[in-house]
């Protein structure tokens, strides 16, 4: 089994090392990560500038450029043979309810799935970004991705994993949930700098919304790895019929030359 | 009626100042915009370093930042009171199929609806990136904008608009449409910059593979307004089924002290 | 006449507007100037990632690089024609002392001179980068080039110059001057961001502290206008006999198959 | 003895490690250097945004700034205490002639000495980046670093040093020199991206120009170890007088109302 490895931590980040070294024990691993940490790249690609790949001592690639692109990178260019999955991560913190859109974690896994391949990411769900036991992480993508290569998720599906930071023995279990809710983030944060120019920073994310039975929230909150199905169709299908009962009247406004007022 | 307009294009794009003076006729208008062309920054959000905003001759705001950063500056810090509405472009190319998951254009939109508010994504289908026909898509936006306001869609939806580039009174109509699928992108190009490095381009998107009936590519195609209601939730909810079949198995591999193997 | 005016400031700025304009009553100008504020960039030159330039509606030329990379598109690249100076400014903040060798603007100018034409660099000397009178500051650079034009300095050697931000008539005259010397600069400011990781600003520029007579912060302080000549071939001359002295016991370590210790 | 080590190459460059590796046996050595390579970057110095610093596993510092940046942050903020000297390199390939106004080694060395201290660059003359003999430079190092803390050179004078890509004891000798001039560097290169649009390359560096007896480019050709003094402050002595005899016909221009024309 060939397994590409990517994050968005970076490619000296702790967990990305963990997750290799570990998955190096079933297959032929391959890291193709960021140079620097690239968190809340989400999709991002660089379409306007070329980008490099340095091979490092260890054999891992190092990519100044994002997530998305270290992925594409080694799927559409660099690799010679094409892995059997991608998985992306350990991040060193959750990626839960809306965090997933901004993620590269989330991202990286992402594009190896628009480039037809199955996909995890797998976050620790740390606080302050300071994890203890990337270990457990690594043997749940074990067997998710041994339980993924022989009953595969429709096309358009990857996995979002979130495991707690907790020794393998004290994890309760696996749960399958849905994206829970935060509250609206918190203002940005105004400053000056030391020129006395103003500046903001973007704030932290808002406080848990949505946290209910079934979210990831709750499972990880209590003690089990949340397994969230994304899809990378952005359709919103279930509004089709209603969004379609408007066609006609505004259809009706080209047809007779009108103009919007 | 307060509209929030923003795009990825860079705030002295041709298609957003059409589209502004566009919705100035109805409503107050603040622009806030990145500085240059963001074009594929996805959803990314910039957590590392403080954004600034300028404030330009014309009263639009130009943000060293990119299209989330934007609207997410303005609603969580730089407006005075909140707008009704978020709109996203006039985007210079189309954003179509699978591009919407990079696109930063649909991304201000997402934006716009995570803190809150409806928000309307627009493009026009131009070729080559250089419009002639922004007018026709600012129509659009009048018409679909004004239905929306009455007619609310679900909280985690918006709208991704796509307009054929041509004078209003030869479009079509609107259609309501799913998001169309590229076939896999096109392989990067290797290259050696002038100092005899090794480069990388991210390739062309693939060329178009599910353009059917229904979607947005065929749409546009044929000369209609393509409308794609797009969801900010990505969990898939239609494969929660099956994954959760995998839970309990799964989770006895931990109560057994077992590991992946 | 033809000029090639540049700067740090960014193509926007009020500074190169008036410069431009100025100009142009004399001879042909052209713009080629970066897209965002680059203070601070000095020599920098962009040799990992190519350059672009958009011709903007007011036939400036808006480059994503440094001030160094305009120079040397324009001249090396963008321009059909050579122009008989290179001009950079008008800069919104004096370029005094120490300050030079970090200064985009000076950068500029020397890029003029490393390309073989006389350059001139040209400050306001605002507090608070806002500046009330860049008519002055374009008054004196129209009277210094065309002595330069007529009366060529040595090949290595542009002009700084710094005006006071004062209105033309109460200028009090011209003064050559050496660059003075300031204080070492302040403190790095620590601090945390939002997220509570450590980050750091570079402090002020120090406090004054060589502004004797004949240095250019004298001069401005007093109302006179700052002429300093400046090199560009950055060999100490002074030095070489001195450091002369110690070869040749440095040469015998090698012969003697010595290895420092 | 305590040494600040910094370079442009990268921290992960293995020019930097051998000189930190080879000072550490005569003194304490401190490594704050750019997360990637910034050669090119001059003294370019981050005002508009914070810098960070990440102590990794080896000690050392990697900073996603400048050369100059690291410098800056590592005397004015990170160090506890101040060290002896600042040494900036081993280059992975040579700084002669005009291209010293770009090296962000000798700005590094240029920022040590702005802030006080002795300070040298040392390059390797390699051709295609790829060096062999670093050991040979970290040689000349030592033996100039105990010169120069004896016997100071004048207080902005800093010591620029090229050292031929070969073993130790095939190196001739040392020479001290002066800069040697290129000539009028290659034109950029034009191309299109893959997207159809213009780019430009900086191109290479001109050809040597003035190689002669005495030049920098001279001594490394003939297999010596080039010294060559630098200084800091940028006035032009020489050309004071000649400016000087302008001043009064400038000044009179004011006083009469004029304005150039």
């Amino acid at each position: 089994m060939q397994v590409l490895v990517s994050n968005d931590d970076g490619v000296d980040a702790p967990g990305i090392r963990v997750l290799a070294e570990r998955l190096a024990e079933v297959g032929k691993v391959t890291v193709v990560a960021p140079d620097r940490d690239r968190s809340g790249a989400s999709n991002s690609l660089t379409l306007d500038q070329p980008i490099r790949a340095l091979r490092m001592d260890n054999g891992y690639y190092r990519v100044a450029g994002t997530p998305t692109d270290c992925v594409h990178l080694a799927l559409a260019g660099l690799l010679e043979s094409e892995p059997d999955i991608v998985v992306s991560g350990i991040n060193n913190a959750p990626n839960l309810g809306d965090d997933v859109i901004y993620s590269g974690t989330v991202s990286a896994a992402m594009e190896g799935r628009f480039l037809g391949l199955p996909a995890i990411a797998v976050s620790l769900a740390t606080r302050d970004h300071i994890g203890e036991h990337y270990a457990s992480a690594a043997n749940a993508v074990m067997l998710l991705m041994q339980r993924l290569l022989v009953d595969p998720l429709p096309a358009d599906t990857i996995l979002n994993v979130n495991v707690p930071d907790l020794p393998w023995e004290s994890i309760k279990g696996f749960e399958v949930t849905r994206l829970g809710k935060r509250h609206r983030a918190a203002p940005c944060i105004r400053d000056n700098d030391p020129r006395g120019r103003e500046i903001w920073w973007i704030g932290p994310a808002g406080e848990v919304d949505d946290a209910g039975p079934g979210t990831d929230f709750n499972a990880v909150s209590r003690g089990y790895i949340s397994v969230t199905p994304i899809h990378v169709d952005l359709t919103r299908f279930q509004a089709l019929e209603k969004v379609s009962s408007w066609m006609q009247s505004l259809s009706d406004a080209i047809d007779h030359g009108e103009e919007a007022a």
